[in-house]
């Protein structure tokens, strides 16, 4: 069965807040997240699933930045309770940076999210690629790679510990005799290592999913280690089916010596669908939106993606040049580069690309074109299921539910009803059992 | 026209978990804190408030710890956004240390619940006083007050020029002509103190109240002067009403060297009240939870809130010995010596009232009694309202709500409708205007 996410703003698309349908201000509105939240729920999604930022975007040209929403949704974790207050069962799952935020923090935010939710949270866990953020939290540049993950691993260790600081049955009220809880069922963390000192307990008892989901996105040498070490799901960017399988049989062929069983990771590649009665009908949906992109806020999403290379001076209508590396997302630039050469495309094409989705893969066609798409990538092994990035909310999730979905129900490739009541149970990924903790 | 708050959690008596009527889980109850805030509204109170700490309370003797709740509740800004989703017009407000956060964190939290509640977020601005979280934030020891204030003051004046990084009308939403925002209408901060460097902008606009409201608790030195430069509320400990007068009449009149009018600071002293058809009846109450207390755990709550001084070598019915100087809150470590030596109590006595509210005034009577004693403090200029820190939940708060607030309204006191839709408009205090940054 096919896992499914939904990604929460306006739209992945750059100019999806210019779309008749959208509302203008959904990047701060509160009702609109709802509405999406509510709308996946009916079509019974694993999850809605907030990017993050901890930065609005470049400020440094602001002709550009004025043509594009600065930032694409309010604080999500705060969101996602929010919209756990009025939904049921769909996960509410956040990015929140490894960065810039602390262990103990992240610990207590997400383990309270599963507790409102009663199981449904997860956590992307990223490190900062928005080499912008640096400036908001003293520091004077956006660190290294290297040094992210070391930060990264380093504090999934020390988030999940602190999940662990009570055991489930550590809390036994017991009002005649004036015992709150049991002392043998709580354990200290007494983390010390390079970039953290964390004693605890977690202030939070173990949650109802014993630990929140783990999502990651990062698909570098790094990302990819830190994900078969502690993730349960990767979300990635797959533009090529044989990339694709590739790419989920290195990362679950990871898990082996982590002690992990190829199942408990699902990887699921995102997809941008553009669905239409006809092929062309929805090419005319796609588009529109192109349409709507002003040249200048291409040429600057482009140039972000690719490590902030400057493009103005080349013509829009010739081929990329040669870039320099990267330090910001060397996947994404890798990507980006590959496909401008393999599909020939020019400057704008590859901005109207890069205003889709961030380089995610953009498929339009029919309702069936798009499940037969989807179940061939399940059955080759490139996707445990798909996160949706529709171009624009909630017209590019609502198509999809009312014409995709059913289609993949017929064929046995997705649910017809939520299989469980946690986020873990719906996704098929096994309650974490409670770890004691290694003396460190 | 008083203005009421109530703290939710279980109770703010130590031993409120036992009582009959209180849920013993209601620490981590999502649905209990809905119920508390939902019982408020309906009281027409004009804000829920949460305290909070980033550490357990002290597990260094696990024999007493585990007769108390470890921690009030969960996460208290997400606990918040939940209950946003669920309630209309009561204020939302939660503490949150400028101690171990980051500000453009802090920031962008209370702007989004601003947004998410239309209107009716709060922050309480502190400084830590559990010395316990500095070991969860890699600090060998805790801080010393100093430092503290020093880095609040500029962790205040750095949230409050990130809330103004765009002006109220920056968004122009011009869909047609691809313009999202008007450049003129945003600041970046350009920060640079002794303990922040912040570029900002904010990724998130200008909130329905411009700032949200900010209320502050300490009644040090120190605590007062930040409160008269930056609170909208002083939340104060009083026992005493010239104390009390004296108090209000201090921090009012700092007001003016900030270029402040008196009416712009509410004083709101926290009240405990036990309600009863009779004095008797009430007395009763109050007896119930306090046998509930067992005297190990009344120890450790009245030595934390000295200085952490050890008690247990003397005779719980004798006098308090000499104490020696608190890092961790002098303001209330005075109060407790202060009312020990007034009213002649033994250790027994001074814990009790210790775990009824961490030093917060009992009112023991009638609903007359308790009605009139209100009107008293709030003519004498001690009171622009009160923060009600009920003894068990939700019992305490429903017998004021039904039995208290009637009367007030009687009187003229308290509102039958709430005023407006904001909490600044609910609490009479002007929509702070959109201010240019000073170079720094």
């Amino acid at each position: 069965m096919l896992k499914l996410g939904v990604i929460l703003d306006s739209g992945s698309h750059v100019a999806a807040w210019r779309h008749p349908d959208v509302p203008a201000d959904a990047a701060w509105s509160f009702a609109h997240a709802v509405n999406l939240a509510q709308i996946a729920e009916r079509g019974l999604f694993d999850m809605a699933f907030f990017a993050d930022s901890l930065a609005t975007r470049s400020m440094a040209d602001l002709a550009s930045a004025s043509l594009a929403e600065p930032s694409k949704h309010l604080e999500p974790m705060l969101l996602l309770a929010g919209i756990a207050a009025v939904t049921k069962h769909i996960g509410l799952v956040s990015t929140a940076t490894t960065t810039y935020y602390e262990p103990y923090h992240l610990a207590r935010f997400f383990a309270t999210l599963d507790h409102i939710s009663n199981g449904r949270a997860g956590w992307n866990l990223v490190t900062s690629q928005n080499s912008n953020e640096a400036g908001n939290f003293g520091q004077p540049q956006h660190p290294p790679r290297e040094d992210r993950y070391r930060r990264a691993r380093e504090f999934a260790h020390a988030v999940l510990g602190l999940w662990d600081s009570w055991e489930d049955d550590a809390f036994v009220y017991d009002k005649a005799g004036g015992r709150y809880f049991d002392p043998v069922k709580l354990q200290m963390l007494n983390h010390h290592g390079e970039e953290f000192a964390i004693r605890g307990p977690l202030n939070v008892p173990r949650s109802p999913q014993g630990w929140p989901v783990v999502t990651q996105a990062g698909s570098s040498e790094e990302g990819k280690a830190l994900g078969a070490e502690t993730a349960d799901i990767i979300f990635t960017a797959q533009n090529d089916l044989a990339t694709a399988v590739a790419f989920a049989d290195d990362v679950k062929g990871r898990l082996a010596a982590f002690g992990r069983d190829r199942s408990s990771l699902k990887v699921l590649p995102g997809i941008v669908p553009y669905v239409g009665a006809s092929r062309a009908e929805a090419k005319v949906k796609q588009n529109r939106l192109d349409a709507l992109i002003e040249p200048a806020l291409g040429l600057s999403v482009l140039s972000a993606l690719i490590g902030n290379v400057d493009l103005s001076g080349h013509d829009l209508d010739g081929p990329l040049p040669e870039l320099p590396p990267s330090n910001n997302s060397q996947s994404r630039q890798a990507l980006f580069v590959a496909a401008a050469r393999r599909d020939n495309l020019t400057i704008r094409q590859l901005y109207q690309r890069a205003c889709t989705a961030n380089g995610h893969r953009t498929i339009v066609g029919t309702p069936k074109d798009i499940a037969d798409d989807l179940e061939k990538w399940h059955r080759a092994g490139a996707a445990d299921g798909f996160v949706l990035i529709p171009a624009w909310l909630p017209g590019g999730l609502e198509d999809f539910i009312e014409q995709v979905v059913p289609i993949l129900q017929k064929r046995g490739l997705f649910r017809t009803a939520y299989e469980g009541s946690t986020l873990r149970e719906n996704l098929g990924l096994p309650r974490p059992a409670f770890r004691q903790h290694q003396d460190q």
